[in-house]
C-alpha cells in the first residue's frame, strides 16, 4: 500500500551519533537529489534544551564536516534547514508530546514517520505517550533500529511493547544491508536474468560465504560492545539477512510480505546448531594485542569499559545448512569479527565444477573461478568470475580465473552510488516496507542465534584468541579447510 | 597423436597472396614467441626463377611493411630466416619433385608439412609427384583451404584426389575462424564453467545470432568472386562452423575426432532448407553503387570481371534450425555480406527472458540483455548483458542492460592477442587436427548449402539489390522482425 502523502519525519535521539552519521546526511543528500517531495518537518527530538536556530547550525557544521570534500552545497542546505526544526521532549513527560504534536498540527501535515533512535527501554514510554497524544494514527509509521534486544526473549518483549501500539505494517526495522545497492542489485541479477536461478540450488552451488571484516576495534564503545558482541552486532542481522536474500525461493513479486515470507521460510529452514554441532560448526573468538594497518593496537580486555574477564566474542565463523530442498548439503559459511587485517564485506557463491573436464586438465584446482562475488565494502561491485582461455598459441586450451566486473561507477555515469540510509528513508517516507525486516523474521534468527549462545555457554570455554590484524582463529581456516575449501579473497587481493 | 618430430615446412604457392598475407607473418610471430622448434626448413615453392636470397628479400620487405609498427625486429628476422627458403618448382615436372626431395634431405629432418596454397586444381598433380618422388611418407601432413570446390560434387572430387594420397588423419583443413581466440574461448567458457550449460539449449536459449559484415567490397578480385559468392565464401565454412562449435553437444573430450564428431551431427540435424521454405528463410542480395565510410563506390555488377547480368550474392541471410532435442524449435540467424555498414563479427546467444517478473514491469522490453556476445572481428571480446539495478534511490528496482566485459587484453597482460595463423600453423606443426575442418563435415556443410542454391535457382529471381553502406537487403531484417527479434546491434553501438 503506497502512500503520496505529506510526512512529518519525527527523530528520536535527534542529537545522537546515528542522527549525525547517518540520517542527516542521507537527508542531506535526498534533498540534493530534489527527493524529500513526501517530508513535511524533520523534527529532531532530545531532552537537551537548544533552539531550532542552534540546531541547524550544528547541523550543518555536522554535515559540512562529514561529507566527502565537494559535497556540500549552500542551497541544497538552505533547502534542507527550512524543513528541519528541533523541539525537546521528555520521554516521559506527556505534556513534551503535547506540545510537539501542537507544533505539528501547526505544519498541517497528517501522516507521520516516528525514528526511534533510542534506546528499546525508552520504546514503551515513546509508544504509550504517542498515542495518548493524539499524535500517532493509522498513517505513522515507527522506525527501529538494532539493537532490538539481545535475545529471543528480549526482542519479543520489545515487539510485544512496539506492536501495543503499532501494527506490523507501521513498523519499519532498519537493517541498513538491505539499503545497499549490491544487496538490491543481487535481487535483480536472480530474478530478472535468465542465467543464475537454473545453477541456483544444490545441484549448481557448491557453497556460499558471506563475510563481513573490519579492521576498527570497540575501543570508544566498548562498554555497549561487551554486552552484545560478533554476533548480536553481525550474525544475526545483517549476515543472516544477507543468506536469506541468497537461499529464498522466487517470491510472487516484490511486495513487502511477499518477499519477507520467503526469507521467514529460509530462516525456519536453517538447521538448528546445537549440542555438539556447536563445536563442530561455529568458532567464537576474542582479539588479543597485535598490528593492524602497521599500527601497535590493544586487545579486547585492554579496551576501557570491558569487563576483565569478559567472554564477548569479537569474532565468529559459522557453517549453516538450510535444511530444505533447494539447498540441501550445500554449506553456508558466514564470518565477521573485529580487528581483523582486512575491511571488506563480500558475498561469494561458489558453482560448483563442470563434471566433467574435456579439457584433459583438471579444473578444480581453479578455486576462484566459477564464482558470483558481490562486495559490499569497502566499495560495491559484483564480478562473475569464469575460467577463460589465456589467450595464445600454446598447445591445446589452458585457461585461468578471470574476472568480468560490473561497476556501478562505470556502467553507469552516476557520481555516488546514494547510501542505503538514503534509500532506506525514502522507502519509509514512501510507506514501502519490503527492505525492512518483518518482526516474525527478527525473532526466528534470534532463535536460532539463541541455541549457538546455549551451545557456548554449556561449553565453558572462552573465545579462542586471536591477534589483532590476522584473519581470527586458525579454527576458523580450518572449519573451512576440513571441507577441502578456503575462505575467498581477502579485499586486498584483486583478480 | 601428438609429435615431437622435426618437421619441414613446404609452401606451394610461396610467393602467393595467402603465403605473404598470412603465412609468413604467422611464421614471424611464431619465431618471435620462440614456437619454431618443430620446423625445420620453411621452403617457399613456386614457378618462378629465384634465388633463396632474393625470396628472402623479398619476404622481409613484405613483413617490414605488413607488420604493425614495431613489431618489426632484426634479430627475429634473422631467426626465421636461416630457416627460409625457396626452390623453383612446376607442380607437372617430376624432376622438380626429385630436386625438392634432395633439397630437404640435407637438411635432415624426416617429417614434412605440404601447405598448398595454390587452386585445387594443381592438388591431384602436387600429391601424385609428391608421392612418387619420395617426398611423401606416414608422418606427411597436407594443409588446405578455401575454395575447396563450390557444391558438394566438386569438393567431394577434391576430397576423392587428396584422399588418394594423404590419410584423413594427415589432412588439415584451415578455417582460420578455428584460430581465433574467441572462438576457441567459447568452448572454454561452455565447458569449463557451470554457469552456461544449464540453459544452453531451447528452454533457456530464445535465438542465436551470428553474423559476419564486411564493408570491402570485391575490387580487385570479382573474378574469383563472381563465381563464389557469399554463401560459398562465408556461410559454408566460417558461419557453419561457429554455428557447430556453439550447437554441439559436450564432447568426451577435446579430441579431434571427438570434437569433431559432434560438429558432425550438428550439421546432420540442419534441417533442410528447400522448396517453399528457401523464400521463407533465407535472403540473398547484391550490393548497388552506395556510400560506405562517406565514400562513393560502385555496385557489384559496376566492377571490372563481373558478368553484366551475374546472379551473384553478396549478401545472405538465413535462419536455420537444428532438429534435435537439445535445439528444437531454437532459430540461428546467420547473416553475412559485403559493403554492408559497418565491419564486424559477432555471435549472439540470446537467452529467454524469465519466466515470470516480479518486479511488475515487462522485462521483455529490455532486447540488449539476456545475452552473451562474442566479438570476433574487429577486436576480440566477450560480453555478457545482464540487466541489473540502476543505482538510484527510485521506487522499487529498476533495471538495465549492463555489460560485463571480458577484455583480453585487459584480464590477460598479454600485449597482442596472436594471430588466428599463427595458432593453426603451430597446430599442424604439433600434428593436432582439433581446430581444423574434418572432410566430411565440409562435405556435409556443401549438401545443406546445395539445396539453397537450388531453390534460388529454381526460383528464377535475382539477388534482392541493397546499397552499399546499408545492413542489405530490407528483407533480411524483416526475416528476424517477423519471428519478433532484431538483428543484434552492430559495431558502432556500444552498450
Amino acid at each position: 500500500m503506497k502512500n503520496q502523502q505529506i510526512c512529518d519525519f519525527i527523530i528520536f535521539g535527534g542529537n545522537g551519533d546515528l542522527a549525525k552519521r547517518k540520517l542527516l546526511p542521507a537527508l542531506y543528500y535526498l534533498q540534493r537529489d530534489d527527493l524529500l517531495g513526501r517530508a513535511g518537518r524533520i523534527v529532531a527530538i532530545a531532552r537537551t534544551e537548544l533552539e531550532t536556530g542552534a540546531y541547524r547550525q550544528e547541523a550543518r557544521t555536522n554535515l559540512e564536516q562529514r561529507l566527502p570534500a565537494g559535497d556540500f552545497d549552500s542551497a541544497t542546505w538552505d533547502a534542507l534547514a527550512e524543513k528541519l526544526h528541533y523541539q525537546k521532549l521528555d520521554a516521559s513527560k506527556p505534556e513534551d508530546y503535547a506540545r510537539l504534536d501542537a507544533f505539528c498540527r501547526e505544519g498541517g501535515s497528517t501522516a507521520k514517520v516516528f525514528y526511534l533512535a533510542v534506546p528499546p527501554t525508552l520504546f514503551p514510554a515513546i509508544c504509550e505517550n504517542l498515542a495518548s497524544s493524539g499524535l500517532m494514527n493509522d498513517e505513522s509509521r515507527v522506525v527501529l533500529e538494532k539493537p532490538l534486544g539481545n535475545d529471543l526473549e528480549s526482542a519479543q518483549l520489545i515487539n510485544r511493547q512496539v506492536r501495543a501500539f503499532f501494527k506490523e505494517r507501521q513498523t519499519f526495522r532498519i537493517d541498513h544491508y538491505l539499503g545497499k545497492e549490491t544487496v538490491q542489485n543481487l535481487l535483480a541479477l536472480r530474478f530478472a536474468n535468465r542465467l543464475f536461478e537454473p545453477i541456483w540450488n544444490s545441484g549448481g552451488v557448491d557453497h556460499v560465504q558471506i563475510t563481513a571484516a573490519e579492521t576498527i576495534g570497540v575501543e570508544g564503545r566498548s562498554g555497549y560492545y561487551d554486552n552484545f558482541g560478533a554476533m548480536r552486532d553481525m550474525v544475526q542481522n545483517h549476515l543472516m539477512q544477507l543468506l536469506c536474500l541468497i537461499a529464498m525461493e522466487v517470491p510472487g513479486s516484490m511486495d513487502a510480505d511477499a518477499v519477507r515470507d520467503e526469507k521467514l521460510k529460509v530462516l525456519r529452514s536453517l538447521r538448528r546448531i546445537e549440542g555438539e554441532a556447536v563445536s563442530h560448526h561455529t568458532v567464537r573468538g576474542q582479539y588479543e594485542a597485535g598490528t593492524v594497518d602497521e599500527e601497535s593496537v590493544p586487545g579486547y580486555l585492554e579496551g576501557h569499559g570491558t569487563r576483565a574477564e569478559s567472554r564477548t566474542e569479537t569474532f565468529v565463523a559459522l557453517k549453516a545448512f538450510i535444511d530444505n530442498w533447494r539447498w540441501s548439503g550445500v554449506p553456508f559459511y558466514l564470518r565477521t569479527g573485529k580487528r581483523l587485517r582486512a575491511n571488506f564485506a563480500e558475498v561469494i557463491i561458489q558453482f560448483r565444477n563442470v563434471p566433467h573436464s574435456i579439457f584433459g586438465t583438471d579444473l578444480r584446482h581453479n578455486r576462484a573461478a566459477n564464482r558470483l562475488v558481490l562486495r559490499l565494502q569497502p566499495e560495491e561491485t559484483i564480478k562473475l568470475m569464469l575460467l577463460s582461455k589465456i589467450p595464445g598459441v600454446a598447445e591445446g586450451i589452458r585457461m585461468k580465473p578471470v574476472a568480468l566486473n560490473l561497476n556501478f561507477k562505470e556502467a553507469f555515469d552516476i557520481p555516488r552510488t546514494p547510501g542505503a540510509y538514503a534509500r532506506l528513508l525514502l522507502d519509509v517516507l514512501r510507506n514501502d516496507p519490503t527492505l525492512f525486516v518483518r518482526g516474525d523474521e527478527s525473532e526466528e534468527a534470534w532463535r536460532w542465534v539463541d541455541r549457538i549462545f546455549a551451545g557456548w555457554n554449556d561449553s565453558g570455554q572462552r573465545p579462542l584468541p586471536y591477534a589483532a590484524g590476522s584473519w581470527g582463529p586458525d579454527a576458523a581456516d580450518e572449519l573451512i579447510r576440513r571441507d577441502g575449501r578456503t575462505w575467498g579473497p581477502p579485499a586486498e587481493v584483486s583478480l
